[in-house]
């Protein structure tokens, strides 16, 4: 966090806000170039994942979640690699310093980075005219060579997802208004649930060691269910039946799709989940389920490994193939 | 590598350019959501730094510098921390994705990552409406516990620089027009030398072990040298008298000077040099001259640290304190 500043400007900035977060020793408090990362005889897993004002957060988003989301959605791809938060450098690309926007971001990546076990390493702040943009590289440690890939995925494994899938997507619809905002008109609750899970990811770290353990291959899902669950698929080799009506939903989710305002479409290409998508091997799924309900994390198996280099298929409740027009969300 | 989007945008995007610089087993040739990055019982050494379009380069420098220059200014930090490389992830913030900027941006990055040995283990790209952006945290390897800090420069130690100082702030001088490019407009060898300065640095990797053997502080002058001379002895709890005469400058700024072109302050306060300042002992300092000769980098002592908590003094060839109106360069 040293670079581009000087004792009346950079230097404040990180001093004021960010040092505070730089409780690890090899932090060294944000006073030097760079930080220490003890690998302990771990691997470091490394993951980067930047989020930027108007696609992946809306500019009156408060400024407290949307540092959550940043750290949270980085803490979700080392939940889905099995890996522990060992840390993370940030780089905030500001229009401005404003007080009070600095202040509450700061305080939620503050109570996340303590809340996760995961310290703020260093970072840059630069100035830019253009859109906030937060980028935010973690670590993580696994034993070594026990990283979970994408690839490792083998004919007869459960595919199993975490939580609820098509919330954020949905909350980012209700944010822009249109007729999913107009059909939760009057369910504010849900409407703010819906909104919260846009805003707020919950990483399934508590998940990590389990997926570790038991699977033969993880993801997050940040793009789309259907379009990562391709990815996976793809680079495993494999291909996967998976049935439509399995897909967990929440409760407002669900209303919408029985009430016919959204398709299965805008759940599993929606994007924004952060929830955990994995493949479990038939004989270790009882003992995955098990280890999961001791930390907390609802899972659902939604589908198999079959052969085949096919796109994975979705079927309805008669094993109709449904066909998506589209399967995940891009930014290009 | 992985998220923010899909088969038909980001992942191409990816595979076409970035995938053949992947070289390193643990990124996985960027078809995982994350990187695994092996410690060998050595400590990680991490830094970030971003550059922007229109503050660290200007939006005509062809791509293929943009590339080097953000992996270099992070090298540099390595460099002056004692560490050897060992890979970076990369969060490239785009407008659009035309294939002749992405792929000479590429073949740039690609040259200097295999030129460096410092392999691109995964990252991330999205879109943003502003300034093209690039930041990079970068890792290396250091024995145990042995980083080399800003702080530890103690009375007495030799304060050293390595290459010539002022040149990349007298580049983007002549790049943005005025007095200097005027003064150089029949000299465009010194023109040409000034703004390559600006836009691609030349890390001291070389200098790392060097550093690491000697050097009591260190730490890479990118704002300044003034500026970051004074925050190495703030942090060191020490102070510094220095020669301006012995700030070695190469020949292009040295005719400027002379000519009365421009003062010292735009050469001390200058930024953007990526050379590495470090602290020597007096009883290591020919040990390290040595060394540095063998490892090819030009080093040059500038003055001495002194006790007080003084801001550090500039003296010139009469033993007169120079006055400097602003010590760094600063985006805030």
């Amino acid at each position: 966090m040293a670079r581009n500043g000087d004792a009346s400007g950079e230097d404040t900035l990180i001093s004021r806000y960010f040092k505070p977060l730089a409780t690890d020793p090899g932090a060294f408090g944000l006073t030097d170039d760079a930080a220490v990362l003890k690998a302990d005889g771990f691997d470091i897993v490394v993951n980067t994942d930047a989020i930027v004002e108007g696609v992946h957060f809306l500019p009156d988003d408060p400024a407290d979640t949307v540092a959550r989301k940043a750290l949270r959605v980085n803490l979700s791809d080392l939940a889905a690699k099995g890996a522990a938060p060992a840390g993370f450098v940030l780089t905030l690309a500001l229009r401005e310093t404003g007080h009070a926007w600095l202040s509450e971001f700061a305080r939620g990546l503050g109570e996340d980075a303590k809340f996760f076990g995961c310290p703020l390493l260093g970072g840059d702040t630069v100035s830019t005219p253009g859109p906030l943009m937060i980028s935010i590289t973690a670590f993580g440690r696994v034993p070594a060579g026990k990283m979970v890939r994408r690839l490792g995925a083998a004919v007869g494994d459960r595919v199993v997802v975490t939580g609820t899938i098509g919330d954020a997507a949905l909350g980012l619809a209700v944010r822009k208004g249109g007729a999913v905002a107009q059909a939760l008109a009057d369910d504010a609750a849900s409407s703010d649930t819906l909104v919260s899970r846009y805003r707020v990811p919950q990483p399934r770290g508590a998940l990590a060691q389990a997926v570790r353990d038991h699977a033969s291959a993880a993801m997050d899902v940040s793009d789309g269910l259907a379009g990562d669950l391709a990815k996976l698929c793809a680079v495993s080799g494999v291909s996967a039946d998976l049935e439509v009506d399995k897909v967990p939903l929440s409760i407002a989710a669900r209303s919408l799709v029985e009430r016919g305002m959204i398709g299965i479409e805008a759940i599993v290409a929606g994007g924004d989940d952060y929830e955990i998508l994995c493949a479990i091997p038939d004989n270790r799924f009882e003992a995955f389920v098990r280890d999961a309900r001791s930390a907390g994390v609802a899972v659902t198996a939604i589908g198999t490994i079959i052969e085949g280099p096919a796109k994975p298929r979705w079927l309805d409740a008669r094993g109709r193939s449904i066909v998506l027009s589209r399967t995940s969300y891009s930014h290009f």
